[in-house]
């Protein structure tokens, strides 16, 4: 069946202990109280238990991302929510900005459910700027919604949502935002903004394990939602809002361990500061990765001012492939991520999501050196 | 937002300490080992540990219900698979054999997908039988496929799965199978009984936490996808298999805890004697809840001979109503499942999936008596 031999050097011992320090881009690595969560005996997710957790868990995250539309904690990863807003809110057209594989994702999900795809592609590297995106937005008077990922991982680049956003609004597109590796790590402001369908994953920024998508559902999303021909059941918004409504969370069973995760995560962060104290945290954590690397001599791919601050893309040296570095960080007890898509063999990744310590960002950084040097 | 006030009565403590001893119909209780597997750090799921751990499971589920097909593992409910058959699968019209809620739910799954339903409804209660396949199978040549609920849950009865496939199949039919509450605890053979799509959840017989699908899908039901015109991207079977054959897993990121624990609980049940002996496991416990109940006066509801052999449909005795038995033995500390749907107040329902001691069985048997004398 599948081609590559089956691997049975680590066995189930191998796959227990992942000794690894992660500097992945998701899944990475999980508080310990949030991997507290996880190992709980199980509920019903109709019992008085998962309803409280569950309601808390949508004010907590509505409260995070200021927003006073419904939350809804989709089983599924985050480009369950992707397909949802497609199959919602777009009846024939929409415009995807593209400049990674995350964006390319959004147009292909959205080809997949045959609607047509206008993209915007900036060179890779570059983010899109609001004035490209008058530019399409002034030749394309019938797109219906506008999709953006507002972190490109691939790219280790940040797109100017807000202003992006505005322009989509000043046309009265829908917005679709991919936030998924961006929400928890950078602001973002629902209403104020103007985002109708903004989603995430639970294994990003938050530090819990994959499995759960998180987004928020506008008003005019839902109405949309209303009259939409071929929208499926499960991703189906009115459903989810109606169950949402009623007080019994979800249409189907609920992910109890990620949504439990996800509350802890959530809790720390307020007791430790909220959510301003953890933005904090992680341009922390980012700029002392990309000082490293540039005292090490590398530089980082996208272009200078639109940084990721969730993870780094990092050129390869002279001579020097992406691929052997990930390698030899491997060999020395970290995992960072590999260069993705079209940057695979020049690129390697630093995500900094997650449980991750700055001591032992110092250690990767005296890691990277010693692969550096043997190359 | 929601109706329903915000319960706070528990808080983050209610919801860490469910120390019900469940007898619930899904989210069941959990295994030890499989709770120690879904409370360990994350890794990769591109990582050389999750790709050994994905496969293994594959494997071990294949030899469970016997297949040569390939089995994917869905980042979503059991639901997901289902709404994954009709839109990969069926262009206009299928059959839905509807004996309880989870039936019904197949036949508004298609009928959300755009899908002309015909529905085989015989009274509550009473099992699907061939030969009234037979009769619909025969007014309805256009008819592309079948789907089975092989166990209803909402009714507590087991359909005569191996009949309803061959008939199917005989009239050239596809077999879908929503085997969510009996893969586990009763016998499948899927290429043997011609069974197309065959998908369950990991939080039903195997003892694991909700968030994680699991199916086989035929050659023929991938020919079919590869053809099909709206069947998206999140549930193409097509890109699940091209991720197969390529030995990188999934296509999105998968959900690593769910795996661990199911590939965990699938070896526990190897260890101790393989599928037999599970199926022999929940045959005894099923038979010593209903003659538990027997003794007690009580009746258990679908036709003799169909009863469910993971869960136990209960009629509430004259006078009583269901949902005033299932808070009594909540006050009592164990958790059984209100009855569904059409039997909500007329029933309740004693699930046996999952971790369950005999011991236990006779401390809720105990507790049973004393909810029905206080009655």
């Amino acid at each position: 069946m599948h081609q590559q031999p089956f691997i049975r050097s680590g066995g189930v011992e191998g796959f227990r202990c992942a000794r690894l320090k992660l500097f992945t881009v998701g899944p990475v690595a999980c508080y310990p109280e949030v991997l507290e969560e996880m190992g709980r005996q199980m509920y019903s997710h109709r019992s008085e238990e998962y309803i409280a957790l569950h309601y808390e868990t949508v004010e907590l995250l509505q409260r995070f991302i200021e927003t006073e539309d419904p939350v809804f904690l989709f089983s599924s990863t985050g480009s369950g929510f992707m397909e949802a807003s497609v199959r919602n809110c777009v009846r024939k057209r929409m415009i995807c900005c593209v400049n990674g594989s995350f964006g390319k994702r959004f147009a292909e999900v959205a080809a997949a459910c045959g609607r047509a795809v206008e993209r915007l592609e900036p060179p890779l590297g570059e983010p899109v700027q609001p004035d490209m995106l008058e530019d399409v937005l002034a030749g394309s008077p019938e797109a219906e919604a506008v999709a953006i990922t507002h972190n490109e991982t691939s790219a280790g680049l940040i797109n100017p949502l807000r202003e992006l956003a505005a322009a989509a609004k000043a046309h009265g597109k829908l917005v679709f935002v991919d936030a998924v590796s961006s929400m928890g790590g950078a602001e973002i402001k629902v209403d104020e903004w103007g985002i109708d369908v903004c989603f995430s994953s639970s294994q990003k920024c938050f530090g819990v394990p994959p499995g759960l998508a998180i987004g928020s559902v506008s008003g005019e999303a839902l109405r949309l939602s209303e009259g939409a021909a071929d929208k499926g059941w499960y991703f189906d918004f009115k459903l989810w809002e109606a169950y949402h409504e009623r007080g019994v969370g979800t249409p189907m069973t609920s992910v109890i361990p990620q949504v439990a995760g996800l509350n802890r995560a959530l809790k720390l962060i307020e007791e430790r500061g909220g959510k301003s104290w953890y933005f904090d945290l992680y341009r922390e954590r980012n700029t002392r990765i990309r000082r490293g690397v540039e005292r090490l001599g590398l530089s980082t791919f996208p272009r200078r001012g639109y940084e990721s601050p969730t993870v780094s893309c990092v050129k390869a040296p002279e001579g020097a492939k992406g691929p052997a570095i990930y390698e030899g960080m491997r060999g020395r007890g970290f995992e960072l991520a590999e260069g993705y898509g079209a940057l695979s063999e020049t690129t390697f990744r630093i995500g900094n999501m997650g449980h991750i310590e700055m001591g032992d960002i110092d250690l990767m950084l005296g890691a990277l050196g010693e692969v550096l040097e043997d190359l």
